[in-house]
């Protein structure tokens, strides 16, 4: 049994609570007690408490990236073509030190939940390692090193586009049919623990037939695993699948099925009004990436619209060009405000919830994302006395949160009842060192 | 004579440059020796230094505002009430001490000069204060003590809109009419130093009226000085502007002989063509506070137009919803990307001379914002090892700055040659408690 005592938390509400004491046993908070001194035997936890917050959606590999491919023009479509050059480096070791210093960077930025959207199955060719989970083992081993819940989301990526043989690359994300996928799939169930769970993916419907797309949601539901898909990033991709199938990627996936409360589209930038109520009708979630879709030009997405159709919205870093869920989290409604020239669409208290709750809910982990009895006790701490955040008042204390911190400001991070990030310092990891280290490995100085 | 080493700087081209010695001898940069071995008696900066940033819009006093304007809906002019709320609590001696600590911020960030758009500056019921010139005075010391160099741009106000009488807060912004406000600003003088310049703004064509603004105009000509105006910020401006002279305010400022070299239009977000084309073909400076234009639901100006007119770019922090250029500069080409589609439009190096070079021209330091001989010994050293830009390698160093970094990321910055932040800690100033103690006195907590 523990005790943490916090000098201002969000208990769910409007605006944050102060003097909150939550007592931990195992990985459960066993209680909250509001407006209480601090014990002595308590952790005195300075700033504001939130819950854990849930990254719905990254590619951890894509941090080799980072400032690299800001050289030069092009599109979402060049920038692919680097990405899967750094891919084409990766192997289970690597990718192990790789994704555990990425994974060790969102702890440190109050990150306690992942959902790692992997496709890089393979070894070149598309051979198979001779674990053929291999790739996923490293991610889920590198998330248990860094102290992070981690949903799998094994993706099914069966070609180059529609119509299309997988090039060189992407034969590696390849298992050449859905029932080979499946049957990969079925076999990381050996990976689940009490911080790990599997689910999956769809890569999109670039990537992956209409039949393959329901022998995939079939595979979820019989499970029910959650199951994620990249959609209607760019305005190619709605153009080509209308044209093979006379649907959106949107009608497409709701017609095989895939739409239902356990459903999340990342991104869901470019959507035909139907598609938004499709989704707001079938309860699922839409995860914004809108740091990686400013950085890719993908545009800024019907957010408003998607949650007033009754879709629950979550938050994920994506391709790391900066890892920071409160810049996410402010970037949706900011970006709201360029597109509709009209403040206060989102407010603080729900942008908090996508980045904790409705991430949790996304990822498969229902009892995460609440600081409440009988929760996963997953939580950060930020700092309200940095230059960043200096001046707040208790009352604004969650505005100041979403609009004005930064990863820079979290200070005590705890999964499972467990300090992870103390201090602003991981426990286990020198993140930063590891990063430059694995990083200058695969890509050069 | 000093000398401060840099493991890599940037000395205005595309890429940064290893092992650099600046040799400096009072507030001037003497020497700059490229691949040289660091000599025992140097600072050594780690990771990449820069010319010092100018901040060239800046309302100090809004950063009190932070964080606590996020509660609720609205639009730039329910904003304008909160702010104005704020403007009334501030005397000379709460207006010093708060600039002072926002000024720090700056500091801390890597901000070495700053254009402070002056307008609070008489008492209540615009009342002068017994020194006409006291609140100028308190923002010019304010900038001495945090080690800034200061271009205070006194303002001229004399109207809540156009053909509307100030309101009780904007009495205190009014010097009743033009030659009462050029004769207070031509008293400024005396606050002329080795640091600090005055230069003049006209607030708006909805705050000054035309013949009004010809004399603010011939005011600075007649002084070489630096004239800069809120320009098109919002669409209604635009509306009222034209049906009340049948201009754009843009079109209304050249006719009235503002567009020249020496001008300074700040956000420029809703241009007509002709517009952009003046501002090119005068070669004005624009300065873009893309935080701040998002934060107000203004809207994406036309960076890449007015640049590709022959404009020059330049960046204010503004509102102070943050305090970061790293952030500003990336903004305009992730905006840009938001509005076009397409990456690229503004290149890392780009971005750099618009937090550099070209803010310091626009406020009147010709002589700052290049690491050159002879140029003033302003510099800002920024962490290349940290989460956020570990991984970065030589070559992208300068992407890694724009597109990565933050303010957090900045630990030295020296101005005339002395250090004013050391290892991320202002030498002088207590920041963050500084701003935490000015703002919860003005604001209440």
């Amino acid at each position: 049994m523990k005790a943490y005592w916090c000098e201002l938390a969000w208990l769910g509400g409007d605006t944050a609570t102060a003097d909150v004491l939550l007592q931990t046993s195992g990985d459960r908070i066993t209680a909250v007690h509001a407006g209480v001194p601090c014990p002595p035997e308590a952790v005195r936890l300075r700033g504001l408490t939130l819950p854990g917050m849930a990254n719905a959606h990254s590619h951890a590999f894509h941090r080799v990236l980072r400032g690299r491919t800001q050289v030069g023009t092009g599109s979402f479509w060049t920038w692919r073509e680097q990405m899967y050059a750094a891919a084409a480096q990766l192997n289970p070791d690597s990718y192990h030190r790789l994704a555990r210093a990425v994974y060790g960077e969102m702890a440190l930025a109050g990150i306690t939940c992942v959902g790692e959207f992997h496709y890089l199955h393979h070894g070149a060719g598309g051979t198979p390692y001779a674990d053929p989970n291999a790739m996923g083992a490293a991610l889920v081993a590198a998330a248990g090193d860094a102290g992070l819940r981690i949903t799998l989301l094994d993706t099914c990526y069966l070609r180059g586009g529609i119509g299309v043989e997988p090039n060189e690359t992407q034969r590696r994300f390849s298992d050449g049919d859905a029932l080979s996928w499946a049957a990969r799939a079925s076999a990381l169930s050996s990976l689940e623990s009490p911080t790990s769970r599997i689910g999956a993916a769809v890569h999109s419907v670039r990537a992956v037939d209409p039949a393959s797309i329901e022998v995939v949601a079939a595979w979820a539901a019989q499970r029910t695993a959650v199951l994620h898909a990249h959609v209607s990033e760019q305005k190619a991709e709605n153009e080509q699948c209308i044209e093979a199938y006379g649907l959106t990627p949107t009608a497409l996936l709701a017609e095989r099925g895939v739409l239902d409360a356990r459903f999340t589209a990342v991104h869901a930038t470019h959507l035909a009004v139907a598609d938004i109520g499709l989704y707001g009708t079938s309860g699922c979630s839409i995860c914004m990436c809108p740091t990686t879709e400013r950085d890719l030009a993908d545009g800024i997405g019907p957010a408003m619209q998607l949650r007033d159709a009754g879709a629950r919205l979550s938050l994920g870093t994506d391709s790391q060009a900066v890892i920071d869920m409160f810049e996410e989290a402010r970037a949706v409604e900011l970006d709201e405000r360029l597109a509709s020239r009209v403040r206060g669409s989102h407010d603080a208290p729900s942008l908090l919830r996508a980045a904790t709750r409705n991430g949790h809910a996304g990822l498969g982990w229902h009892e995460a994302g609440s600081l409440q009895v009988g929760g996963l006790a997953d939580f950060t701490s930020l700092r309200l006395d940095t230059v960043r955040t200096a001046g707040t008042s208790m009352v604004t204390a969650l505005e100041s949160a979403v609009f004005a911190a930064g990863a820079a400001d979290v200070h005590h991070v705890v999964v499972d009842g467990e300090i992870i990030v103390a201090d602003g310092r991981h426990v286990r990891i020198d993140v930063a060192a590891e990063l430059a280290s694995v990083i200058g490995e695969l890509m050069g100085q």
